[in-house]
């Protein structure tokens, strides 16, 4: 099912949408960089993507809908990314799947160990289920980063800033609204483009009607949605199949590689990777913190 | 140790300090109930409370502390409330204790599978890291109430009532703040009076220069503080030893069960137990949902 969604945006640059950027330099102020008139998502239809250095899979497919019995039925989407050095699970699904998630993994070849990074998009219950099934991956559950027994580690989400899992291929970004310190993980370079893992910033495909009265913050929400559109050519939702995105600028559509340098959410007015790992990048180090201040290391 | 510390309320009541009460009546307002001058804490010393027909003992006590090699080393408090048909753990640790809170259960006679209920608390990592050890049990992690494999349940804990395990005795109310859905547990008619096992709201008992920077919304988590300090005679912080609470009311201290019937917390204004198990009050039932609406189910 193929429809076409306004983003909403007439006059207004994704720079002034972002609520995490930092306030911008008084002058001058850089160009105004183009922006889509519209977005069209279609399904993706499979629940691969390939890439190098990182493809993905989408292990459990999430979906919710009445439970006949009354209330809800639900489970949360749970990723694997691979490729590189990192292997990363994004989302471990409800605490009723633990058995499930093994054989998810034993079916890829892997065990536990093999994981490297576990990020959940956020604290609810049908996406932090299982972390316990990974105590050698450095985890991130919304903005808690934290390795080993429990040592919890300072990052730059709360300031905007990515958590960087591999540069320029693989990182962890704000994404508030669902959850004040919701994440996605950003994959760059599949063969589709950019996937973004978005968790419960889109519960499905098409999910207009719905989403808001699931939020803590829909205003947040719409503006870090409208953010994810910008970049995003996949998108995987919390609760369905993952779906394309097409951006139309103008009469045309431009594909992914021809807009990436112009796209004004990763670009202007940021220091690149600013939290880049120390020592050369080796995937998973601790990001340097600039700025400190013990907000930033949520213990609790 | 012992403290005094100010709660702050002059002029004001707790009905008018509660973010969660619907609109009042326009008239005519109701008697104004007392107001504690201040309140004083002290450590509990011990780890359990014992309790007709409910008890409560402290499998874990949470901490945080700096790490030597940085960051912060922390793990959540775990509680155990028990004696009557309800056999309740609230919060579970981080991930990496999976295999020691087995033991603590263990030390207490218990299996997971005797556990009725989990309540977390909120969804942060050090408090939801082992929810899949109870797949038989009712579980509910912030707002988000569920059974079995994934069937999520309404409740009222988002409207301000709260979720009834045990009438009378056992209950867990929104206390919003430290993140926007946390909740804590009630457990009243302890030998010491009402204990509330309160996760982060309280991070220890002398906390008060560092809960606000660990804050989604310090504003309404001090409201959530003073609302807890006016009925708590116990409270089992997330990262600290319990501590019991001692009210000022003019010249003298009035214990607890002198001041119960006028406890502006849980008193005027509401119906009681509204969200009442059906069925004549059967432990662990879904409490009725009377205004309905999605936005209910966390499902997500």
């Amino acid at each position: 099912m193929r429809k076409t969604a306004s983003v909403g945006v007439t006059g207004a640059t994704a720079a002034n949408l972002d609520p995490l950027r930092p306030s911008p330099p008084p002058a001058p102020a850089p160009p105004t960089p183009p922006m889509p008139r519209g977005v069209r998502t279609s399904p993706l239809g499979r629940r691969e993507v390939a890439g190098v250095p990182y493809g993905l899979r989408v292990l459990q497919e999430g979906y919710s809908c009445p439970h006949p019995a009354g209330g809800v039925r639900a489970d949360g989407s749970i990723s694997l990314v691979r490729g590189g050095p990192v292997t990363a699970v994004v989302d471990t699904g409800g605490p009723w799947g633990r058995r499930r998630l093994l054989e998810l993994l034993g079916e890829e070849g892997l065990s536990p160990k093999d994981v490297t990074h576990v990020v959940c998009t956020h604290g609810h219950s049908d996406h932090v289920g299982n972390i316990n099934l990974f105590p050698t991956a450095t985890l991130l559950v919304g903005w808690d980063l934290s390795q080993g027994d429990g040592r919890y580690l300072p990052h730059g989400l709360a300031k905007g800033r990515p958590y960087v899992l591999h540069p320029g291929h693989l990182e962890v970004m704000a994404t508030p609204g669902h959850t004040v310190n919701h994440v996605s993980v950003v994959v760059r370079g599949t063969s589709l483009g950019t996937v973004v893992v978005a968790g419960d910033l889109f519960e499905r495909e098409e999910d207009e009607e719905e989403w808001r009265a699931l939020s803590e913050d829909p205003g947040q929400q719409e503006r870090s949605r409208r953010r994810v559109m910008a970049m995003a050519d996949v998108i995987v939702p919390g609760h369905g199949p993952p779906f394309r995105v097409f951006r139309e600028w103008g009469d045309g559509e431009v594909p992914w590689e021809e807009e990436e340098e112009g796209d004004a959410t990763t670009g202007d007015g940021r220091k690149g990777h600013g939290d880049s790992p120390r020592g050369g990048g080796t995937p998973g180090d601790v990001p340097t913190e600039e700025e400190g201040g013990t907000g930033d290391v949520p213990k609790s």
